[in-house]
């Protein structure tokens, strides 16, 4: 075994040595997530979130799991059979964090997680502990239902990272035995294989992870096979039908993302990794098309995706209700690791752009500001009844979270030959290894809640800082760029301000939605750049039946609600809102420092119009409705239900109608 | 065995010797229904559906279930574990029908059936197929999930209705042997017995009704333990949670109607005839509270029930997704067969207006025009994927409509001391059993295509001849009369045109929505009443999110719909409405005759505006709106997808806004 540290980099999608990416990613290592706002989430999910959870992988049985298979514990299997995944999500976000620096909880716990897998791994390499003793007969008969590759992806992506991030094999080894496993066992039928594939997408990704990791091109062929051979049935889809799993179409054929929004969306991470690594014709285009289908038509304006709880599944096109919205905390993950890939495979903003919107929106609400309670479902309407909680039966969630947030600072920057990408706006310091030498970056800004940004460069050299154009800046754009957005202005240079060291420079934007500052830098130049923190109302098609009449508001990155705990004794559906009327206000000591948006609001009475009755005879004659003043005041989504119960609500009545 | 016919009448709820009955039933058989709306549905169940539903039955492997119990045939067991209770409801369906008379090929396949069953049975009395042979040993280990009472219980029902209609007892000897093991089993822990309840509901009313045939209390007694023992958790509700079984809570706690939305309403049905029985303080208002708050906040327009796919569930106040509804046939029938029951209990109309919207709009629907498909999800607005199918592999629906539509003479009429209540318009002839003599009366009329009828009364006596006034004709009351809606006048006398023998009465309902005509009628008397049959647009409550700026339109008891196959090229979604130029057409040659609804419309384009954007922001500016002349053509939503697939919509853009 050898466990000396290696030179790779601790990075989260290996995309640089790769032909078809544009840009290339920085290490996770690279950055330092510094402020109020990021610094102190980074903190959080590393003091809190991440021994919280080790806690309950413990205490729920998931760790006993595995001393079962090895010997160390007697008692039953406990919990849900796809349980070991979490344990792999919480390694990876750990290893995440270990890749900075010391930190002796976390590599103690690290260590012991990976003893206990290594001597629950068969002789074979196989490694499930929900197939092992007594359902050992069982192994890979129900690769539709019971998760096992999927585990497997989820094991090897915690590999790699290890290994990038400590330069360890112990657990890396562990994922190549079970990866050569499922090469010899599993492929074209013509190489005396078995021809099958996992009901969960998540293996593909994976596999051509440890193929970056390891220089061995099998694992690309295996995950290769597993997406050409989906979409012809092979899983017999069952009561749910072979479109919940993605199966019903082959890829090249799909027109819209549909099915189980998560398995959706790992495959689709995985068929752009595909591209990344092979360039194969057809593919690229295909994702394309997916993606503008999914923005234009199944997407939650919190970039949340997946209407139904039925099948945690997509749903129709403009099928995207409020309150019953399902939006998968996972979900919003999934599209986040897409949308990276597919900015590598492109270079487009746009994908910058949504993963911005679905950080901000999408995924961080499923987070408490405590950090270690979570929402699995995420309705941009409700009650009241629905509390973030700090674990569930079903917990792929908390640890998603967690691994995502651990490896934030690997989504800030990117790279190619003669440029450096600034992709996100944060409070950070970066190292970023390029062209041989160090460039070192200071990000100083409040954002989210100020558009101020200033980057300091602090090192000599001639390149192309490319600064992203948030599509939200545009008045007249939507929060991701269309691709044939005819209202989108190209290039688009609307009220920024931009300087170098003081002197004001235009601020265009290229045809990928960055601005290009390219010089020769020397250190102590500074670049202040100021986004137009402007609050926005938006509409939705008037196809989606719960928004019409209704709008939503936004300031910066950030989409906002409006909670019972801010309007007391307010029915919040009686609430209509004029957004020019607004004015953001910070407020310091609320929801841990926040901007909100305050100003005057109709109340118009329901009833009593319409007591005790849901239809009624139309009546032409104009309503009295009693109209009474209210002030609104709204807060970002992120932050909802992180104080008493109360009805919540982001699409709120339009008085302009 | 006594096979001999009985008196007993051919009832389908038996509250003719129930104390708490205000209104007794007059049998299936005093009733034909006639001309070409009923009379033909009515032949085309005899003649179409119950034929085509026991080949069904045979070739689905359902038969061969009861066969291979008596080792008459080899094979696997076939299907879903409940399959039992669709040959119970087709056996009581059949018996339905074979009560008015002669039909060789039913009485074939009945006798056929009851030999299957009565083979299968056990010497202790146990019958369910699923859990016979191999899984013998699995009885009643798994009540909440596996329905073996629900099976009991449409046992229970066919044989008391083959028994009613036959006056033979071998179906009852089968069931009684069933029930009396039931009753042996489960009880109070006090008397020794297991105290335990069944996950679906339908076991409580079969068994109330099973001692109104045999006058034997105990079932009754059994049902009113499993009615109390219910709302404790003693199902332990696993994943779907105890309110899906309407578990969490007991009855006479219970807020609203919750859960699964066929069992919710089973349940009701059996509390009711508890009520019916027993008069125990407390039921009959917690019933009523439960069925205004389900018809005022948790009732599609069509009178269906069950918002959610997710868990067949009602969902939340308000909470009434059109494209997404779930509405199961089912459910619009266990909301028919409640309604039935508190009509009985409280003499009030208002459950006789939502048995016959219920009966055209939400199970009506569920049948095709050709009476051999079937819908068990009833959308109110589809893209034109949703196709009814002959049968399903869950068919609790195709069967549940049969043993309705052979049951529905049963339903029009009722009687008390002095009155007979004319609760349904339809064309027939009825033979009724009142005080001693039978009463004839014939009803002619077009209804529900047109609002004359005519009642021609063939029989000397006194009595009070009740002729209900349907919450519809109201133009200011909903379909069915909120109990404390304000804006329902009291008495009820709109426009309704009424004389007896040529002279005009004043056309006053009393307090429970009757008009009562009291004289000594003479054979020849004639009535003419005539409902208007205004066109009506309805508004929704503004908490539903999918109907804001909507209207339906109903005309008589008849919800409307468009189709794209009336509309070529036209977006439904681009239609908006003025329902005051719409007017009504009798289209003979169409979906079997039919009376449309026609009229000019606005389309207004959604494209371009909308193009590759779900969301944008709000423009304050007037949009220019291109706007287009369309005739907007409407059917009878019960007739919907009787032709070519297309999309349909119950809900439309209201042009007044």
């Amino acid at each position: 075994m050898n466990d000396t540290r290696t030179l790779r980099q601790p990075v989260v999608v290996d995309s640089a040595s790769t032909r078809y990416a544009r840009i290339k990613p920085v290490a996770v290592t690279a950055v330092d997530l510094l402020g109020d706002f990021w610094g102190r989430r980074f903190a959080t999910n590393i003091e809190k979130t991440l021994p919280s959870q080790w806690d309950l992988l413990e205490s729920t049985g998931r760790l006993n799991n595995f001393r079962r298979v090895s010997g160390d514990y007697e008692g039953p299997f406990e919990g849900i059979f796809f349980n070991d995944s979490d344990l792999y999500k919480w390694l990876e976000a750990a290893s995440w964090v270990v890749a900075r620096g010391p930190n002796a909880l976390l590599e103690k716990r690290i260590d012991e997680g990976i003893a206990l897998i290594e001597r629950a791994q068969d002789d074979d390499g196989y490694i499930d502990s929900y197939f092992s003793l007594e359902r050992k007969s069982e192994r890979w008969s129900n690769l539709r239902d019971l998760h096992e590759m999927y585990c497997a992806g989820h094991l090897i992506q915690a590999a790699v990272a290890h290994h990038r991030a400590t330069g360890k094999r112990r657990l890396l080894n562990v994922a190549i035995r079970f990866a050569n496993l499922l090469c010899d066992r599993f492929g074209p039928e013509t190489d005396g294989k078995i021809e099958a594939i996992d009901g969960h997408e998540e293996i593909e990704m994976a596999l051509i992870e440890l193929a970056r990791e390891t220089g061995n091109d099998q694992y690309l062929a295996l995950a290769r096979f597993f997406i050409k051979a989906r979409g012809h049935g092979l899983l017999a889809g069952g009561r749910f039908g072979d479109a919940y799993f993605q199966d019903d179409v082959p890829f090249e054929q799909m027109e819209a993302l549909a099915g189980h929004a998560v398995r959706a969306l790992y495959m689709s991470c995985g068929v752009t990794d595909l591209h990344l690594e092979t360039g194969e014709a057809g593919l690229l285009p295909r994702l394309e098309t997916l993606w503008d289908r999914l923005v234009a038509q199944r997407m939650y304006i919190t970039g949340g995706v997946g209407a139904r709880h039925d099948g945690e599944s997509i749903g129709a096109d403009f099928e995207l209700p409020n309150a019953q919205a399902y939006t998968e905390t996972c979900a919003a993950i999934g599209s986040m690791m897409w949308c990276h890939r597919m900015l590598a495979a492109t270079g487009d903003a746009r994908y910058a752009d949504l993963f911005e919107w679905t950080l901000y929106n999408g995924m961080l609400p499923g987070w408490s500001l405590d950090g270690d309670a979570y929402y699995y479902v995420n309705p941009l309407e409700n009650d009241g009844g629905h509390r973030r909680q700090p674990w569930y039966y079903c917990a792929c969630c908390p640890p998603n979270v967690a691994r995502t947030i651990a490896s934030l600072p690997g989504y800030v920057y990117g790279t190619d030959a003669d440029s450096i990408y600034v992709h996100l706006y944060m409070e950070s310091d970066a190292r970023i290894d390029f062209n041989g030498r160090t460039v070192e970056l200071r990000q100083r800004t409040r954002y989210p809640w100020d558009g101020a940004i200033e980057i300091a460069v602090d090192t000599q050299g001639e390149f192309s800082l490319k600064l992203r154009v948030p599509a939200w800046v545009d008045g007249a754009a939507g929060f991701v760029t269309a691709r044939d957005g005819a209202a989108v202005p190209t290039p688009r240079n609307p009220s920024i301000g931009l300087s170098v060291n003081g002197q004001t420079i235009d601020a265009i934007a290229n045809e990928h939605g960055y601005i290009a500052i390219q010089r020769l830098w020397q250190p102590g130049d500074v670049i202040r750049l100021t986004l137009p923190m402007a609050l926005r109302a938006w509409q939705s098609h008037p196809k989606v039946p719960d928004n019409r009449g209704r709008i939503a508001l936004s300031r910066g990155p950030l989409l906002y609600c409006v909670e019972r705990a801010d309007m007391p004794g307010v029915d919040l559906d009686e609430l209509y809102v004029d957004p020019q009327s607004l004015e953001a206000q910070w407020r310091e000591a609320q929801l841990g420092g926040v901007v909100v948006l305050k100003g005057p609001a109709d109340k118009r009475a329901i009833e009593p119009r319409w007591t005790g009755a849901l239809y009624r005879p139309l009546t032409q004659a104009a309503d009295t409705t009693q109209r009474d003043d209210a002030t609104l005041i709204a807060i970002p989504y992120f932050a909802w239900h992180n104080r008493e119960s109360g009805p919540m609500k982001v699409w709120l009545n339009y008085r302009g109608e």
